[in-house]
């Protein structure tokens, strides 16, 4: 009979793990590459469980190869969405995303009228470019701003998970919310780990 | 003995009902008339509990005269703030929160293109002025957007409590968290009919 084997951990992976080239690297030059090279690495860890949202593996299907995905990677990664309707988060944390949300809405508005003083002085087109690079980096950066973002962090907290992600605006809210986060650049090493412990 | 008279509802008030004209009239033709003109009715009232946020009051308070308001209209108003860090609220109101956000930041942002657009056209200062006037009105319609927004809905949930306010973004946030609202061109009507049937 095979031993039963209790999961020491469980993980929620994001799609940066496999797609921001300073953590993919560790894996393999492509996405698909490092796709594969993580599922030869995971393979090996029955004691941990890897987890990654729907949304989140959704957009990870934009970069990969899908045709290229060997079938095991479906069953060593689980697909799963937060159970958001039962889950409930503290109150507070309402008040700190709209105070987060006014600060970059002013931030916003800075940029786009520093945009308007400049016009007129350059090419439009080109400063448009430009505007619209420098509002979306000031209202995203840092801020939970997506819902794959929320999916992540609650997926995390309901299986008590590991959260591995590039994000910082995911990173800050995980620590609100108490969920224990993995230096990205550490994941390779955190997985060889318990391969040399064997 | 004086009879015990047990409160047969409790209202969370918004700052609105004094400041925003179409409703304050209802009660007296500035915001410190229209608090007097409530406390008349108020106190006439005992089985209703009247209840303001602190941050709403202290908004309040811009609008009057401190000095002319009764001391016995602070034994009559209950300033009370929600339990912010005990309340809980279901995890999904963070996505809706962040949707809404997102689609609001795009709004902005084409508002900002369309001023840059512009530029050059007519007077710049004019240019900004109204930029800035559609951006926070496009970022601000309906949405929650600040914390005495919250703190009226989140009062008014603990509380059990009917919530009587203008602003269509914690009407629309009411209604998420099934709280109860009452039209405010109603409220003096609704106060009336207390009285009327005693």
């Amino acid at each position: 009979m095979k031993p039963v084997i209790t999961p020491q951990d469980r993980l929620v992976l994001d799609t940066s793990l496999f797609v921001n080239p300073e953590v993919r690297n560790d894996f393999g030059k492509t996405p698909t590459e490092a796709l594969s090279g993580f599922l030869e690495l995971a393979e090996q860890i029955p004691s941990l469980e890897f987890y990654m949202p729907s949304s989140i593996f959704s957009e990870l299907m934009n970069f990969v190869k899908e045709e290229e995905i060997p079938g095991r990677f479906m069953a060593i990664l689980n697909q799963k969405s937060p159970s958001k309707h039962e889950m409930t988060c503290p109150a507070y944390l309402l008040y700190e995303l709209i105070e987060d949300m006014r600060d970059r809405v002013n931030k916003g508005l800075r940029i786009a009228e520093k945009a308007v003083r400049s016009a007129g002085k350059e090419d439009d087109r080109e400063l448009i470019k430009g505007m619209r690079k420098n509002y979306r980096d000031a209202l995203r950066e840092g801020i939970l701003d997506s819902k794959e973002d929320v999916d992540l962090i609650l997926l995390a907290k309901e299986l008590n998970a590991l959260l591995v992600t590039v994000d910082h605006g995911a990173i800050k809210w995980a620590e609100k919310l108490g969920v224990r986060w993995l230096l990205p650049k550490k994941f390779k090493d955190y997985l060889l780990s318990f391969i040399d412990d064997k």
